[in-house]
């Protein structure tokens, strides 16, 4: 197997690329508009054959670049099936598998940072990492206050299906703003300073008063990630 | 074994934190000062215990980590023989090979960049991956126009000692300015701008017309870096 993680500075998203090395069939998760003639350069030189994009949601910090990517290379575009995103090729449900030349990602659905986030378990048999979105982040989890947002489902949907990953799980997430490229559900599960040693009602009283400003993009990315970011010029 | 990937935003600075699963002893390359408290925080939550940190060579673009870390933990502070700090608790030698509870790194004289910058693979019986310092990045090169940098040894240390391990070695350099987090030597032998298709002399005139400005904190880290970051407050 083939891994790359790559990091979009303005945003500070996480991407990755994750292929086969036996049929050169390519996945990748949560790519940034931006950045896709990076993406495109990778993937060329490493022999790859794009076939799947994937948003985790719709983000609201930066504009996806699941469209111009499937433009590009006729890739499926992938969301879950609560997406309000028209343009998407293809709607996956809850402990589907998506296999691509024998890379197995199962689709898990997490709300909570939206309403419709899903994660994807990287080799669902014996999972080797979790791609989370803004779900769970490092010593971190994603707000709750727009996109139907719920901090009660974002608490369910971390202790009940994502703690349920064995601890050696790596975990990578869509965003980190300190420098941390990935951890794991153990970590999270005994170290996270949200979720170790709370409640659920403590986590929801802590998500409710966060006060956080609106992401500088949202007005802009929202409605252009609908449209899998093709109409955003 | 346990590996970490840490992004310093500042001056764009990847460290790179291995242990041993068995005896939870750890290993860190190119700490940055800023990022102590971090870098501590995952050592002590990993259950781990730093035993040595290692600078591939002077840095000119943010102060070490390496003096605070020898003070917090009671580290080894490393790096080649012919730095110039001396505050070193040891210095390593072309070819030495340092175990750590089983982690075996290979220092490699690798200068161009800095005339004392090494480099040091990860299990150099099978390489796994090499850590690069400045002297080979991402799709680039570390400029060689100051602390007795020398563009033909540059050239030398890549193509004769580091595009002589596999061409699957992962490549982890000290930095990156685009995003991307890790390469291979093989892609680095084929897709580097500054190398594939290049000779030796075409390479020290791409090199010696850079015509960079001088790193921001030059000044400072320098001589700072020369103490282990610890004159710098």
């Amino acid at each position: 197997m083939l891994f790359r993680q790559f990091f979009d500075h303005a945003s500070s998203t996480y991407t990755y690329l994750i292929a086969s090395s036996r049929g050169r069939e390519a996945v990748i998760i949560d790519p940034v508009k931006e950045q896709v003639a990076q993406y495109l350069t990778a993937i060329e030189q490493l022999g790859l054959r794009l076939v799947k994009a994937i948003d985790t949601h719709t983000h609201a910090d930066h504009i996806t670049g699941l469209g111009d990517l499937r433009e590009r290379t006729g890739c499926l575009s992938i969301m879950g099936e609560y997406t309000k995103a028209d343009c998407v090729s293809c709607r996956v449900t809850d402990g589907e598998v998506l296999d691509t030349d024998g890379i197995r990602l199962q689709a898990l659905y997490t709300p909570g940072h939206t309403s419709e986030s899903f994660s994807f378990v990287l080799a669902p048999d014996a999972p080797v990492a979790v791609f989370s979105g803004d779900v769970l982040m490092i010593r971190g989890t994603g707000r709750t206050d727009f996109q139907n947002g719920d901090p009660g489902k974002s608490w369910d949907s971390i202790t009940r299906t994502l703690f349920a990953l064995p601890d050696d799980t790596t975990l990578y997430p869509a965003h980190d703003y300190k420098g941390w490229t990935s951890s794991s559900i153990g970590e999270e599960r005994r170290f996270n300073p949200r979720l170790a040693g709370k409640t659920r009602e403590q986590y929801i009283e802590i998500m409710n008063n966060l006060d956080l400003p609106d992401p500088k993009m949202m007005d802009v990315a929202i409605p252009a990630n609908l449209a899998c970011g093709l109409d955003a010029g």
